[in-house]
């Protein structure tokens, strides 16, 4: 018997068949005991008509109406639910963010919570009901209504986990939880039972995009277990959580790749300094953001510097560079939009020498090219040509056997 | 120059094309030098489609949930609308109900306005903003979210012009006002330039569906004219407001007419005490309204009592009748679910005699018999066979000459 807080995505509760079947699962929660708070997205797709209505009238609608608009639709879903499980004889309200108190700040379509009030929340846990809160919104400290930008209902449930000190905080989505690389690509992939906030943090800004990195980075500084795992089965999903002992005996957690990616090199430029940061100022104000970035030195004393941008940014970004070129006085440009990303992630690779050698060997005897390597204390990137990129993703996954995961790995479910 | 109050149903909002029309309108006024609140009703077809979403789930939806549920189709028209404003340079800012703080009584789905803060309103017209209200909502004293039920938001805007002491409160609708009677059926209606609020609620409860009753008789309770007109044109429209001079020239003002009636008398009961409200016990235990009551007692002492219901609780009335003519020694039933009632309202026929004997010397002399004849103060009802309805009302229409409207009702509209 615990208190957790359940999220339930868009896909979740896209038809009223699925807000039955979520109804069924929050009953099923209540029914061991527990105290169960729900959040609650808007109906598949029902964000994006929204938009499409305030984009139909004008091509900037004001923020804060937007806000007031597209609020709405969570407040749709929260009613519904709590009508489908009050039609099942479980007491259960529903509460918009104002309602239930969930503070942020000013920004309009990106506000961030500051806080979340528990009178509420604690009242009508008391009387047995079910809480179900709209995700995704809050109020400013003026009474407007803000949104928190895409995925938001995850950090609304996280903060509210946070804020009731749950037990946990399960993330119910149409995927099964975080596997070690993406199963359409690897049929050998394996869920993780468990994986620490910080690799999940690398993960999913790498593509793994099962989580909102907001509420990964908000729940690791709280120390608040996420568990993702799917609305459609009955697995026990992923347990994102602190780092912890077991996970000392895997070296690689997973591997994320991405092919959204364009490569920029600009060759032989005379040794100055401050070189570096004249490019990415110049990138960053045309609002690029630059993702990898290598230097390097040549024996002739000319600098070497590389960096990738998302792909729909390369036209952009090379326009800039090319003028460039020419005041810094480079010797040449050259860019590739047709590469990928390959990045292995793993908090043991911390204390092991070797996970470098194992993946650059791999690579080598597949005869992969790399372009570009950045490293970090739990990830390995490389950029290799778009054609090799899944065939190397699968090399790397058999290198590290990550379809032969450790069996030290099993913890409590709250059921 | 003026504080108004605007309000647009859904037909006025049902697309984006109508929403820019609607910001034009209140643009409009703006440059007149008003200040303008603007109570919204949900798009055209949305309250429906929400309230088939909670009956899709639950035959009985929770109360509590549904206002939750339906109440953001006016959220999502107030964004729009206040996209569009600002799109234009005009400065807009929604609210729904519980922001702006529109308090009501406990009765969800059916709840009553109690109170109107007018701190928001104040503020934002002093910042020279357009105010615009989700209408039809409010919040109780627990901070739930309320509906006032169909056609609630002509309440809302009444309200509001109330508390603010409003100039007057415009409602926009899709017809020009009200008519002497129904243009569909009788091309010489007249639209009428002013009407009592007593008439307005003789006319409308008998089918003259322009306005919502409740919002008139609070209109009326606190003198707030209100001006009824056309989204889709630029006319006067017509003005509900209190009785005045000029309105004693007119006998009649229209006639109201429906088709939606069932007849049912009980003949030949032995006199006794007490029946006609057994009687009326039985059907309202049975949650069927009654409309119009006749009795008479016969010359051998014994009693006739007649009444009219909806035509779709006829057969559940007259189980009951049936059933009860038995206890109560009645020698006979009859019914009729085929007849039509025809009003005459007028607040000049007070103090006339003559219009009733006109009226039925009309229909006399078209041979139409009459069933049934009921009358108020303002108003002579007659229940006539359904296939004589259209013939009578043009009959009516002609005999109190209602295509030749007095002039003398000229006023100023506030523009």
């Amino acid at each position: 018997m615990a208190l957790i807080v359940q999220k339930y995505g868009g896909s979740s509760v896209g038809t009223l068949d699925r807000i039955h079947h979520v109804a069924q699962k929050v009953i099923a929660a209540k029914e061991q005991g527990h105290d169960v708070i729900v959040v609650v997205s808007a109906m598949y797709g029902e964000t994006d008509r929204l938009i499409r209505l305030a984009h139909g009238l004008t091509p900037h609608p004001e923020p804060r109406e937007l806000d007031v608009l597209i609020s709405s639709g969570e407040q749709v879903t929260m009613a519904l639910l709590a009508m489908a499980l009050n039609a099942r004889n479980c007491p259960a309200r529903s509460f918009t963010g104002s309602q239930l108190g969930i503070l942020t700040d000013d920004i309009h379509t990106k506000a961030r919570i500051l806080e979340v009030k528990t009178e509420v929340i604690n009242r009508e846990l008391q009387k047995g009901s079910v809480v179900i809160v709209a995700g995704f919104q809050g109020i400013n400290a003026n009474g407007d209504i803000t949104t928190l930008g895409r995925g938001g209902s995850d950090t609304t449930a996280v903060a509210i986990a946070i804020s009731v000190q749950a037990k946990e905080c399960q993330i119910y989505t149409d995927v099964d939880g975080v596997y070690t690389t993406d199963p359409h690509l690897v049929q050998e992939a394996c869920l993780l039972p468990q994986i620490s906030f910080e690799e999940m943090l690398e993960m999913a800004s790498l593509g793994a995009k099962v989580l909102q990195m907001r509420s990964v980075e908000l729940a690791s500084k709280y120390n608040m277990p996420i568990r993702v795992l799917s609305t459609f089965s009955t697995g026990k999903g992923t347990l994102v959580t602190i780092e912890d002992k077991t996970m000392d005996k895997r070296l690689v957690s997973g591997i994320a790749f991405s092919r959204e990616e364009a490569i920029i090199s600009v060759s032989g430029i005379p040794q100055q300094t401050g070189l570096e940061g004249l490019i990415l100022h110049k990138i960053s104000e045309a609002h690029i953001e630059v993702d990898m970035i290598a230097q390097h030195t040549s024996s002739f004393n000319t600098i070497h510097f590389t960096f990738t941008v998302h792909r729909r940014e390369h036209d952009k970004a090379l326009k800039i560079i090319e003028k460039l070129a020419v005041d810094l006085k480079a010797t040449s440009v050259n860019t590739n939009a047709r590469i990928g990303k390959l990045s292995l992630v793993g908090i043991g690779m911390r204390s092991h020498t070797g996970v470098a050698s194992t993946m650059f060997q791999a690579l080598g005897a597949a005869k992969i090219p790399i372009q570009m390597i950045t490293t970090s204390e739990i990830k390995i990137s490389v950029i290799i040509d778009e054609v090799f990129l899944e065939q190397g993703v699968r090399i790397i996954h058999q290198a590290f056997e990550l379809d032969k995961l450790p069996q030290t790995q099993e913890q409590v479910f709250i059921e």
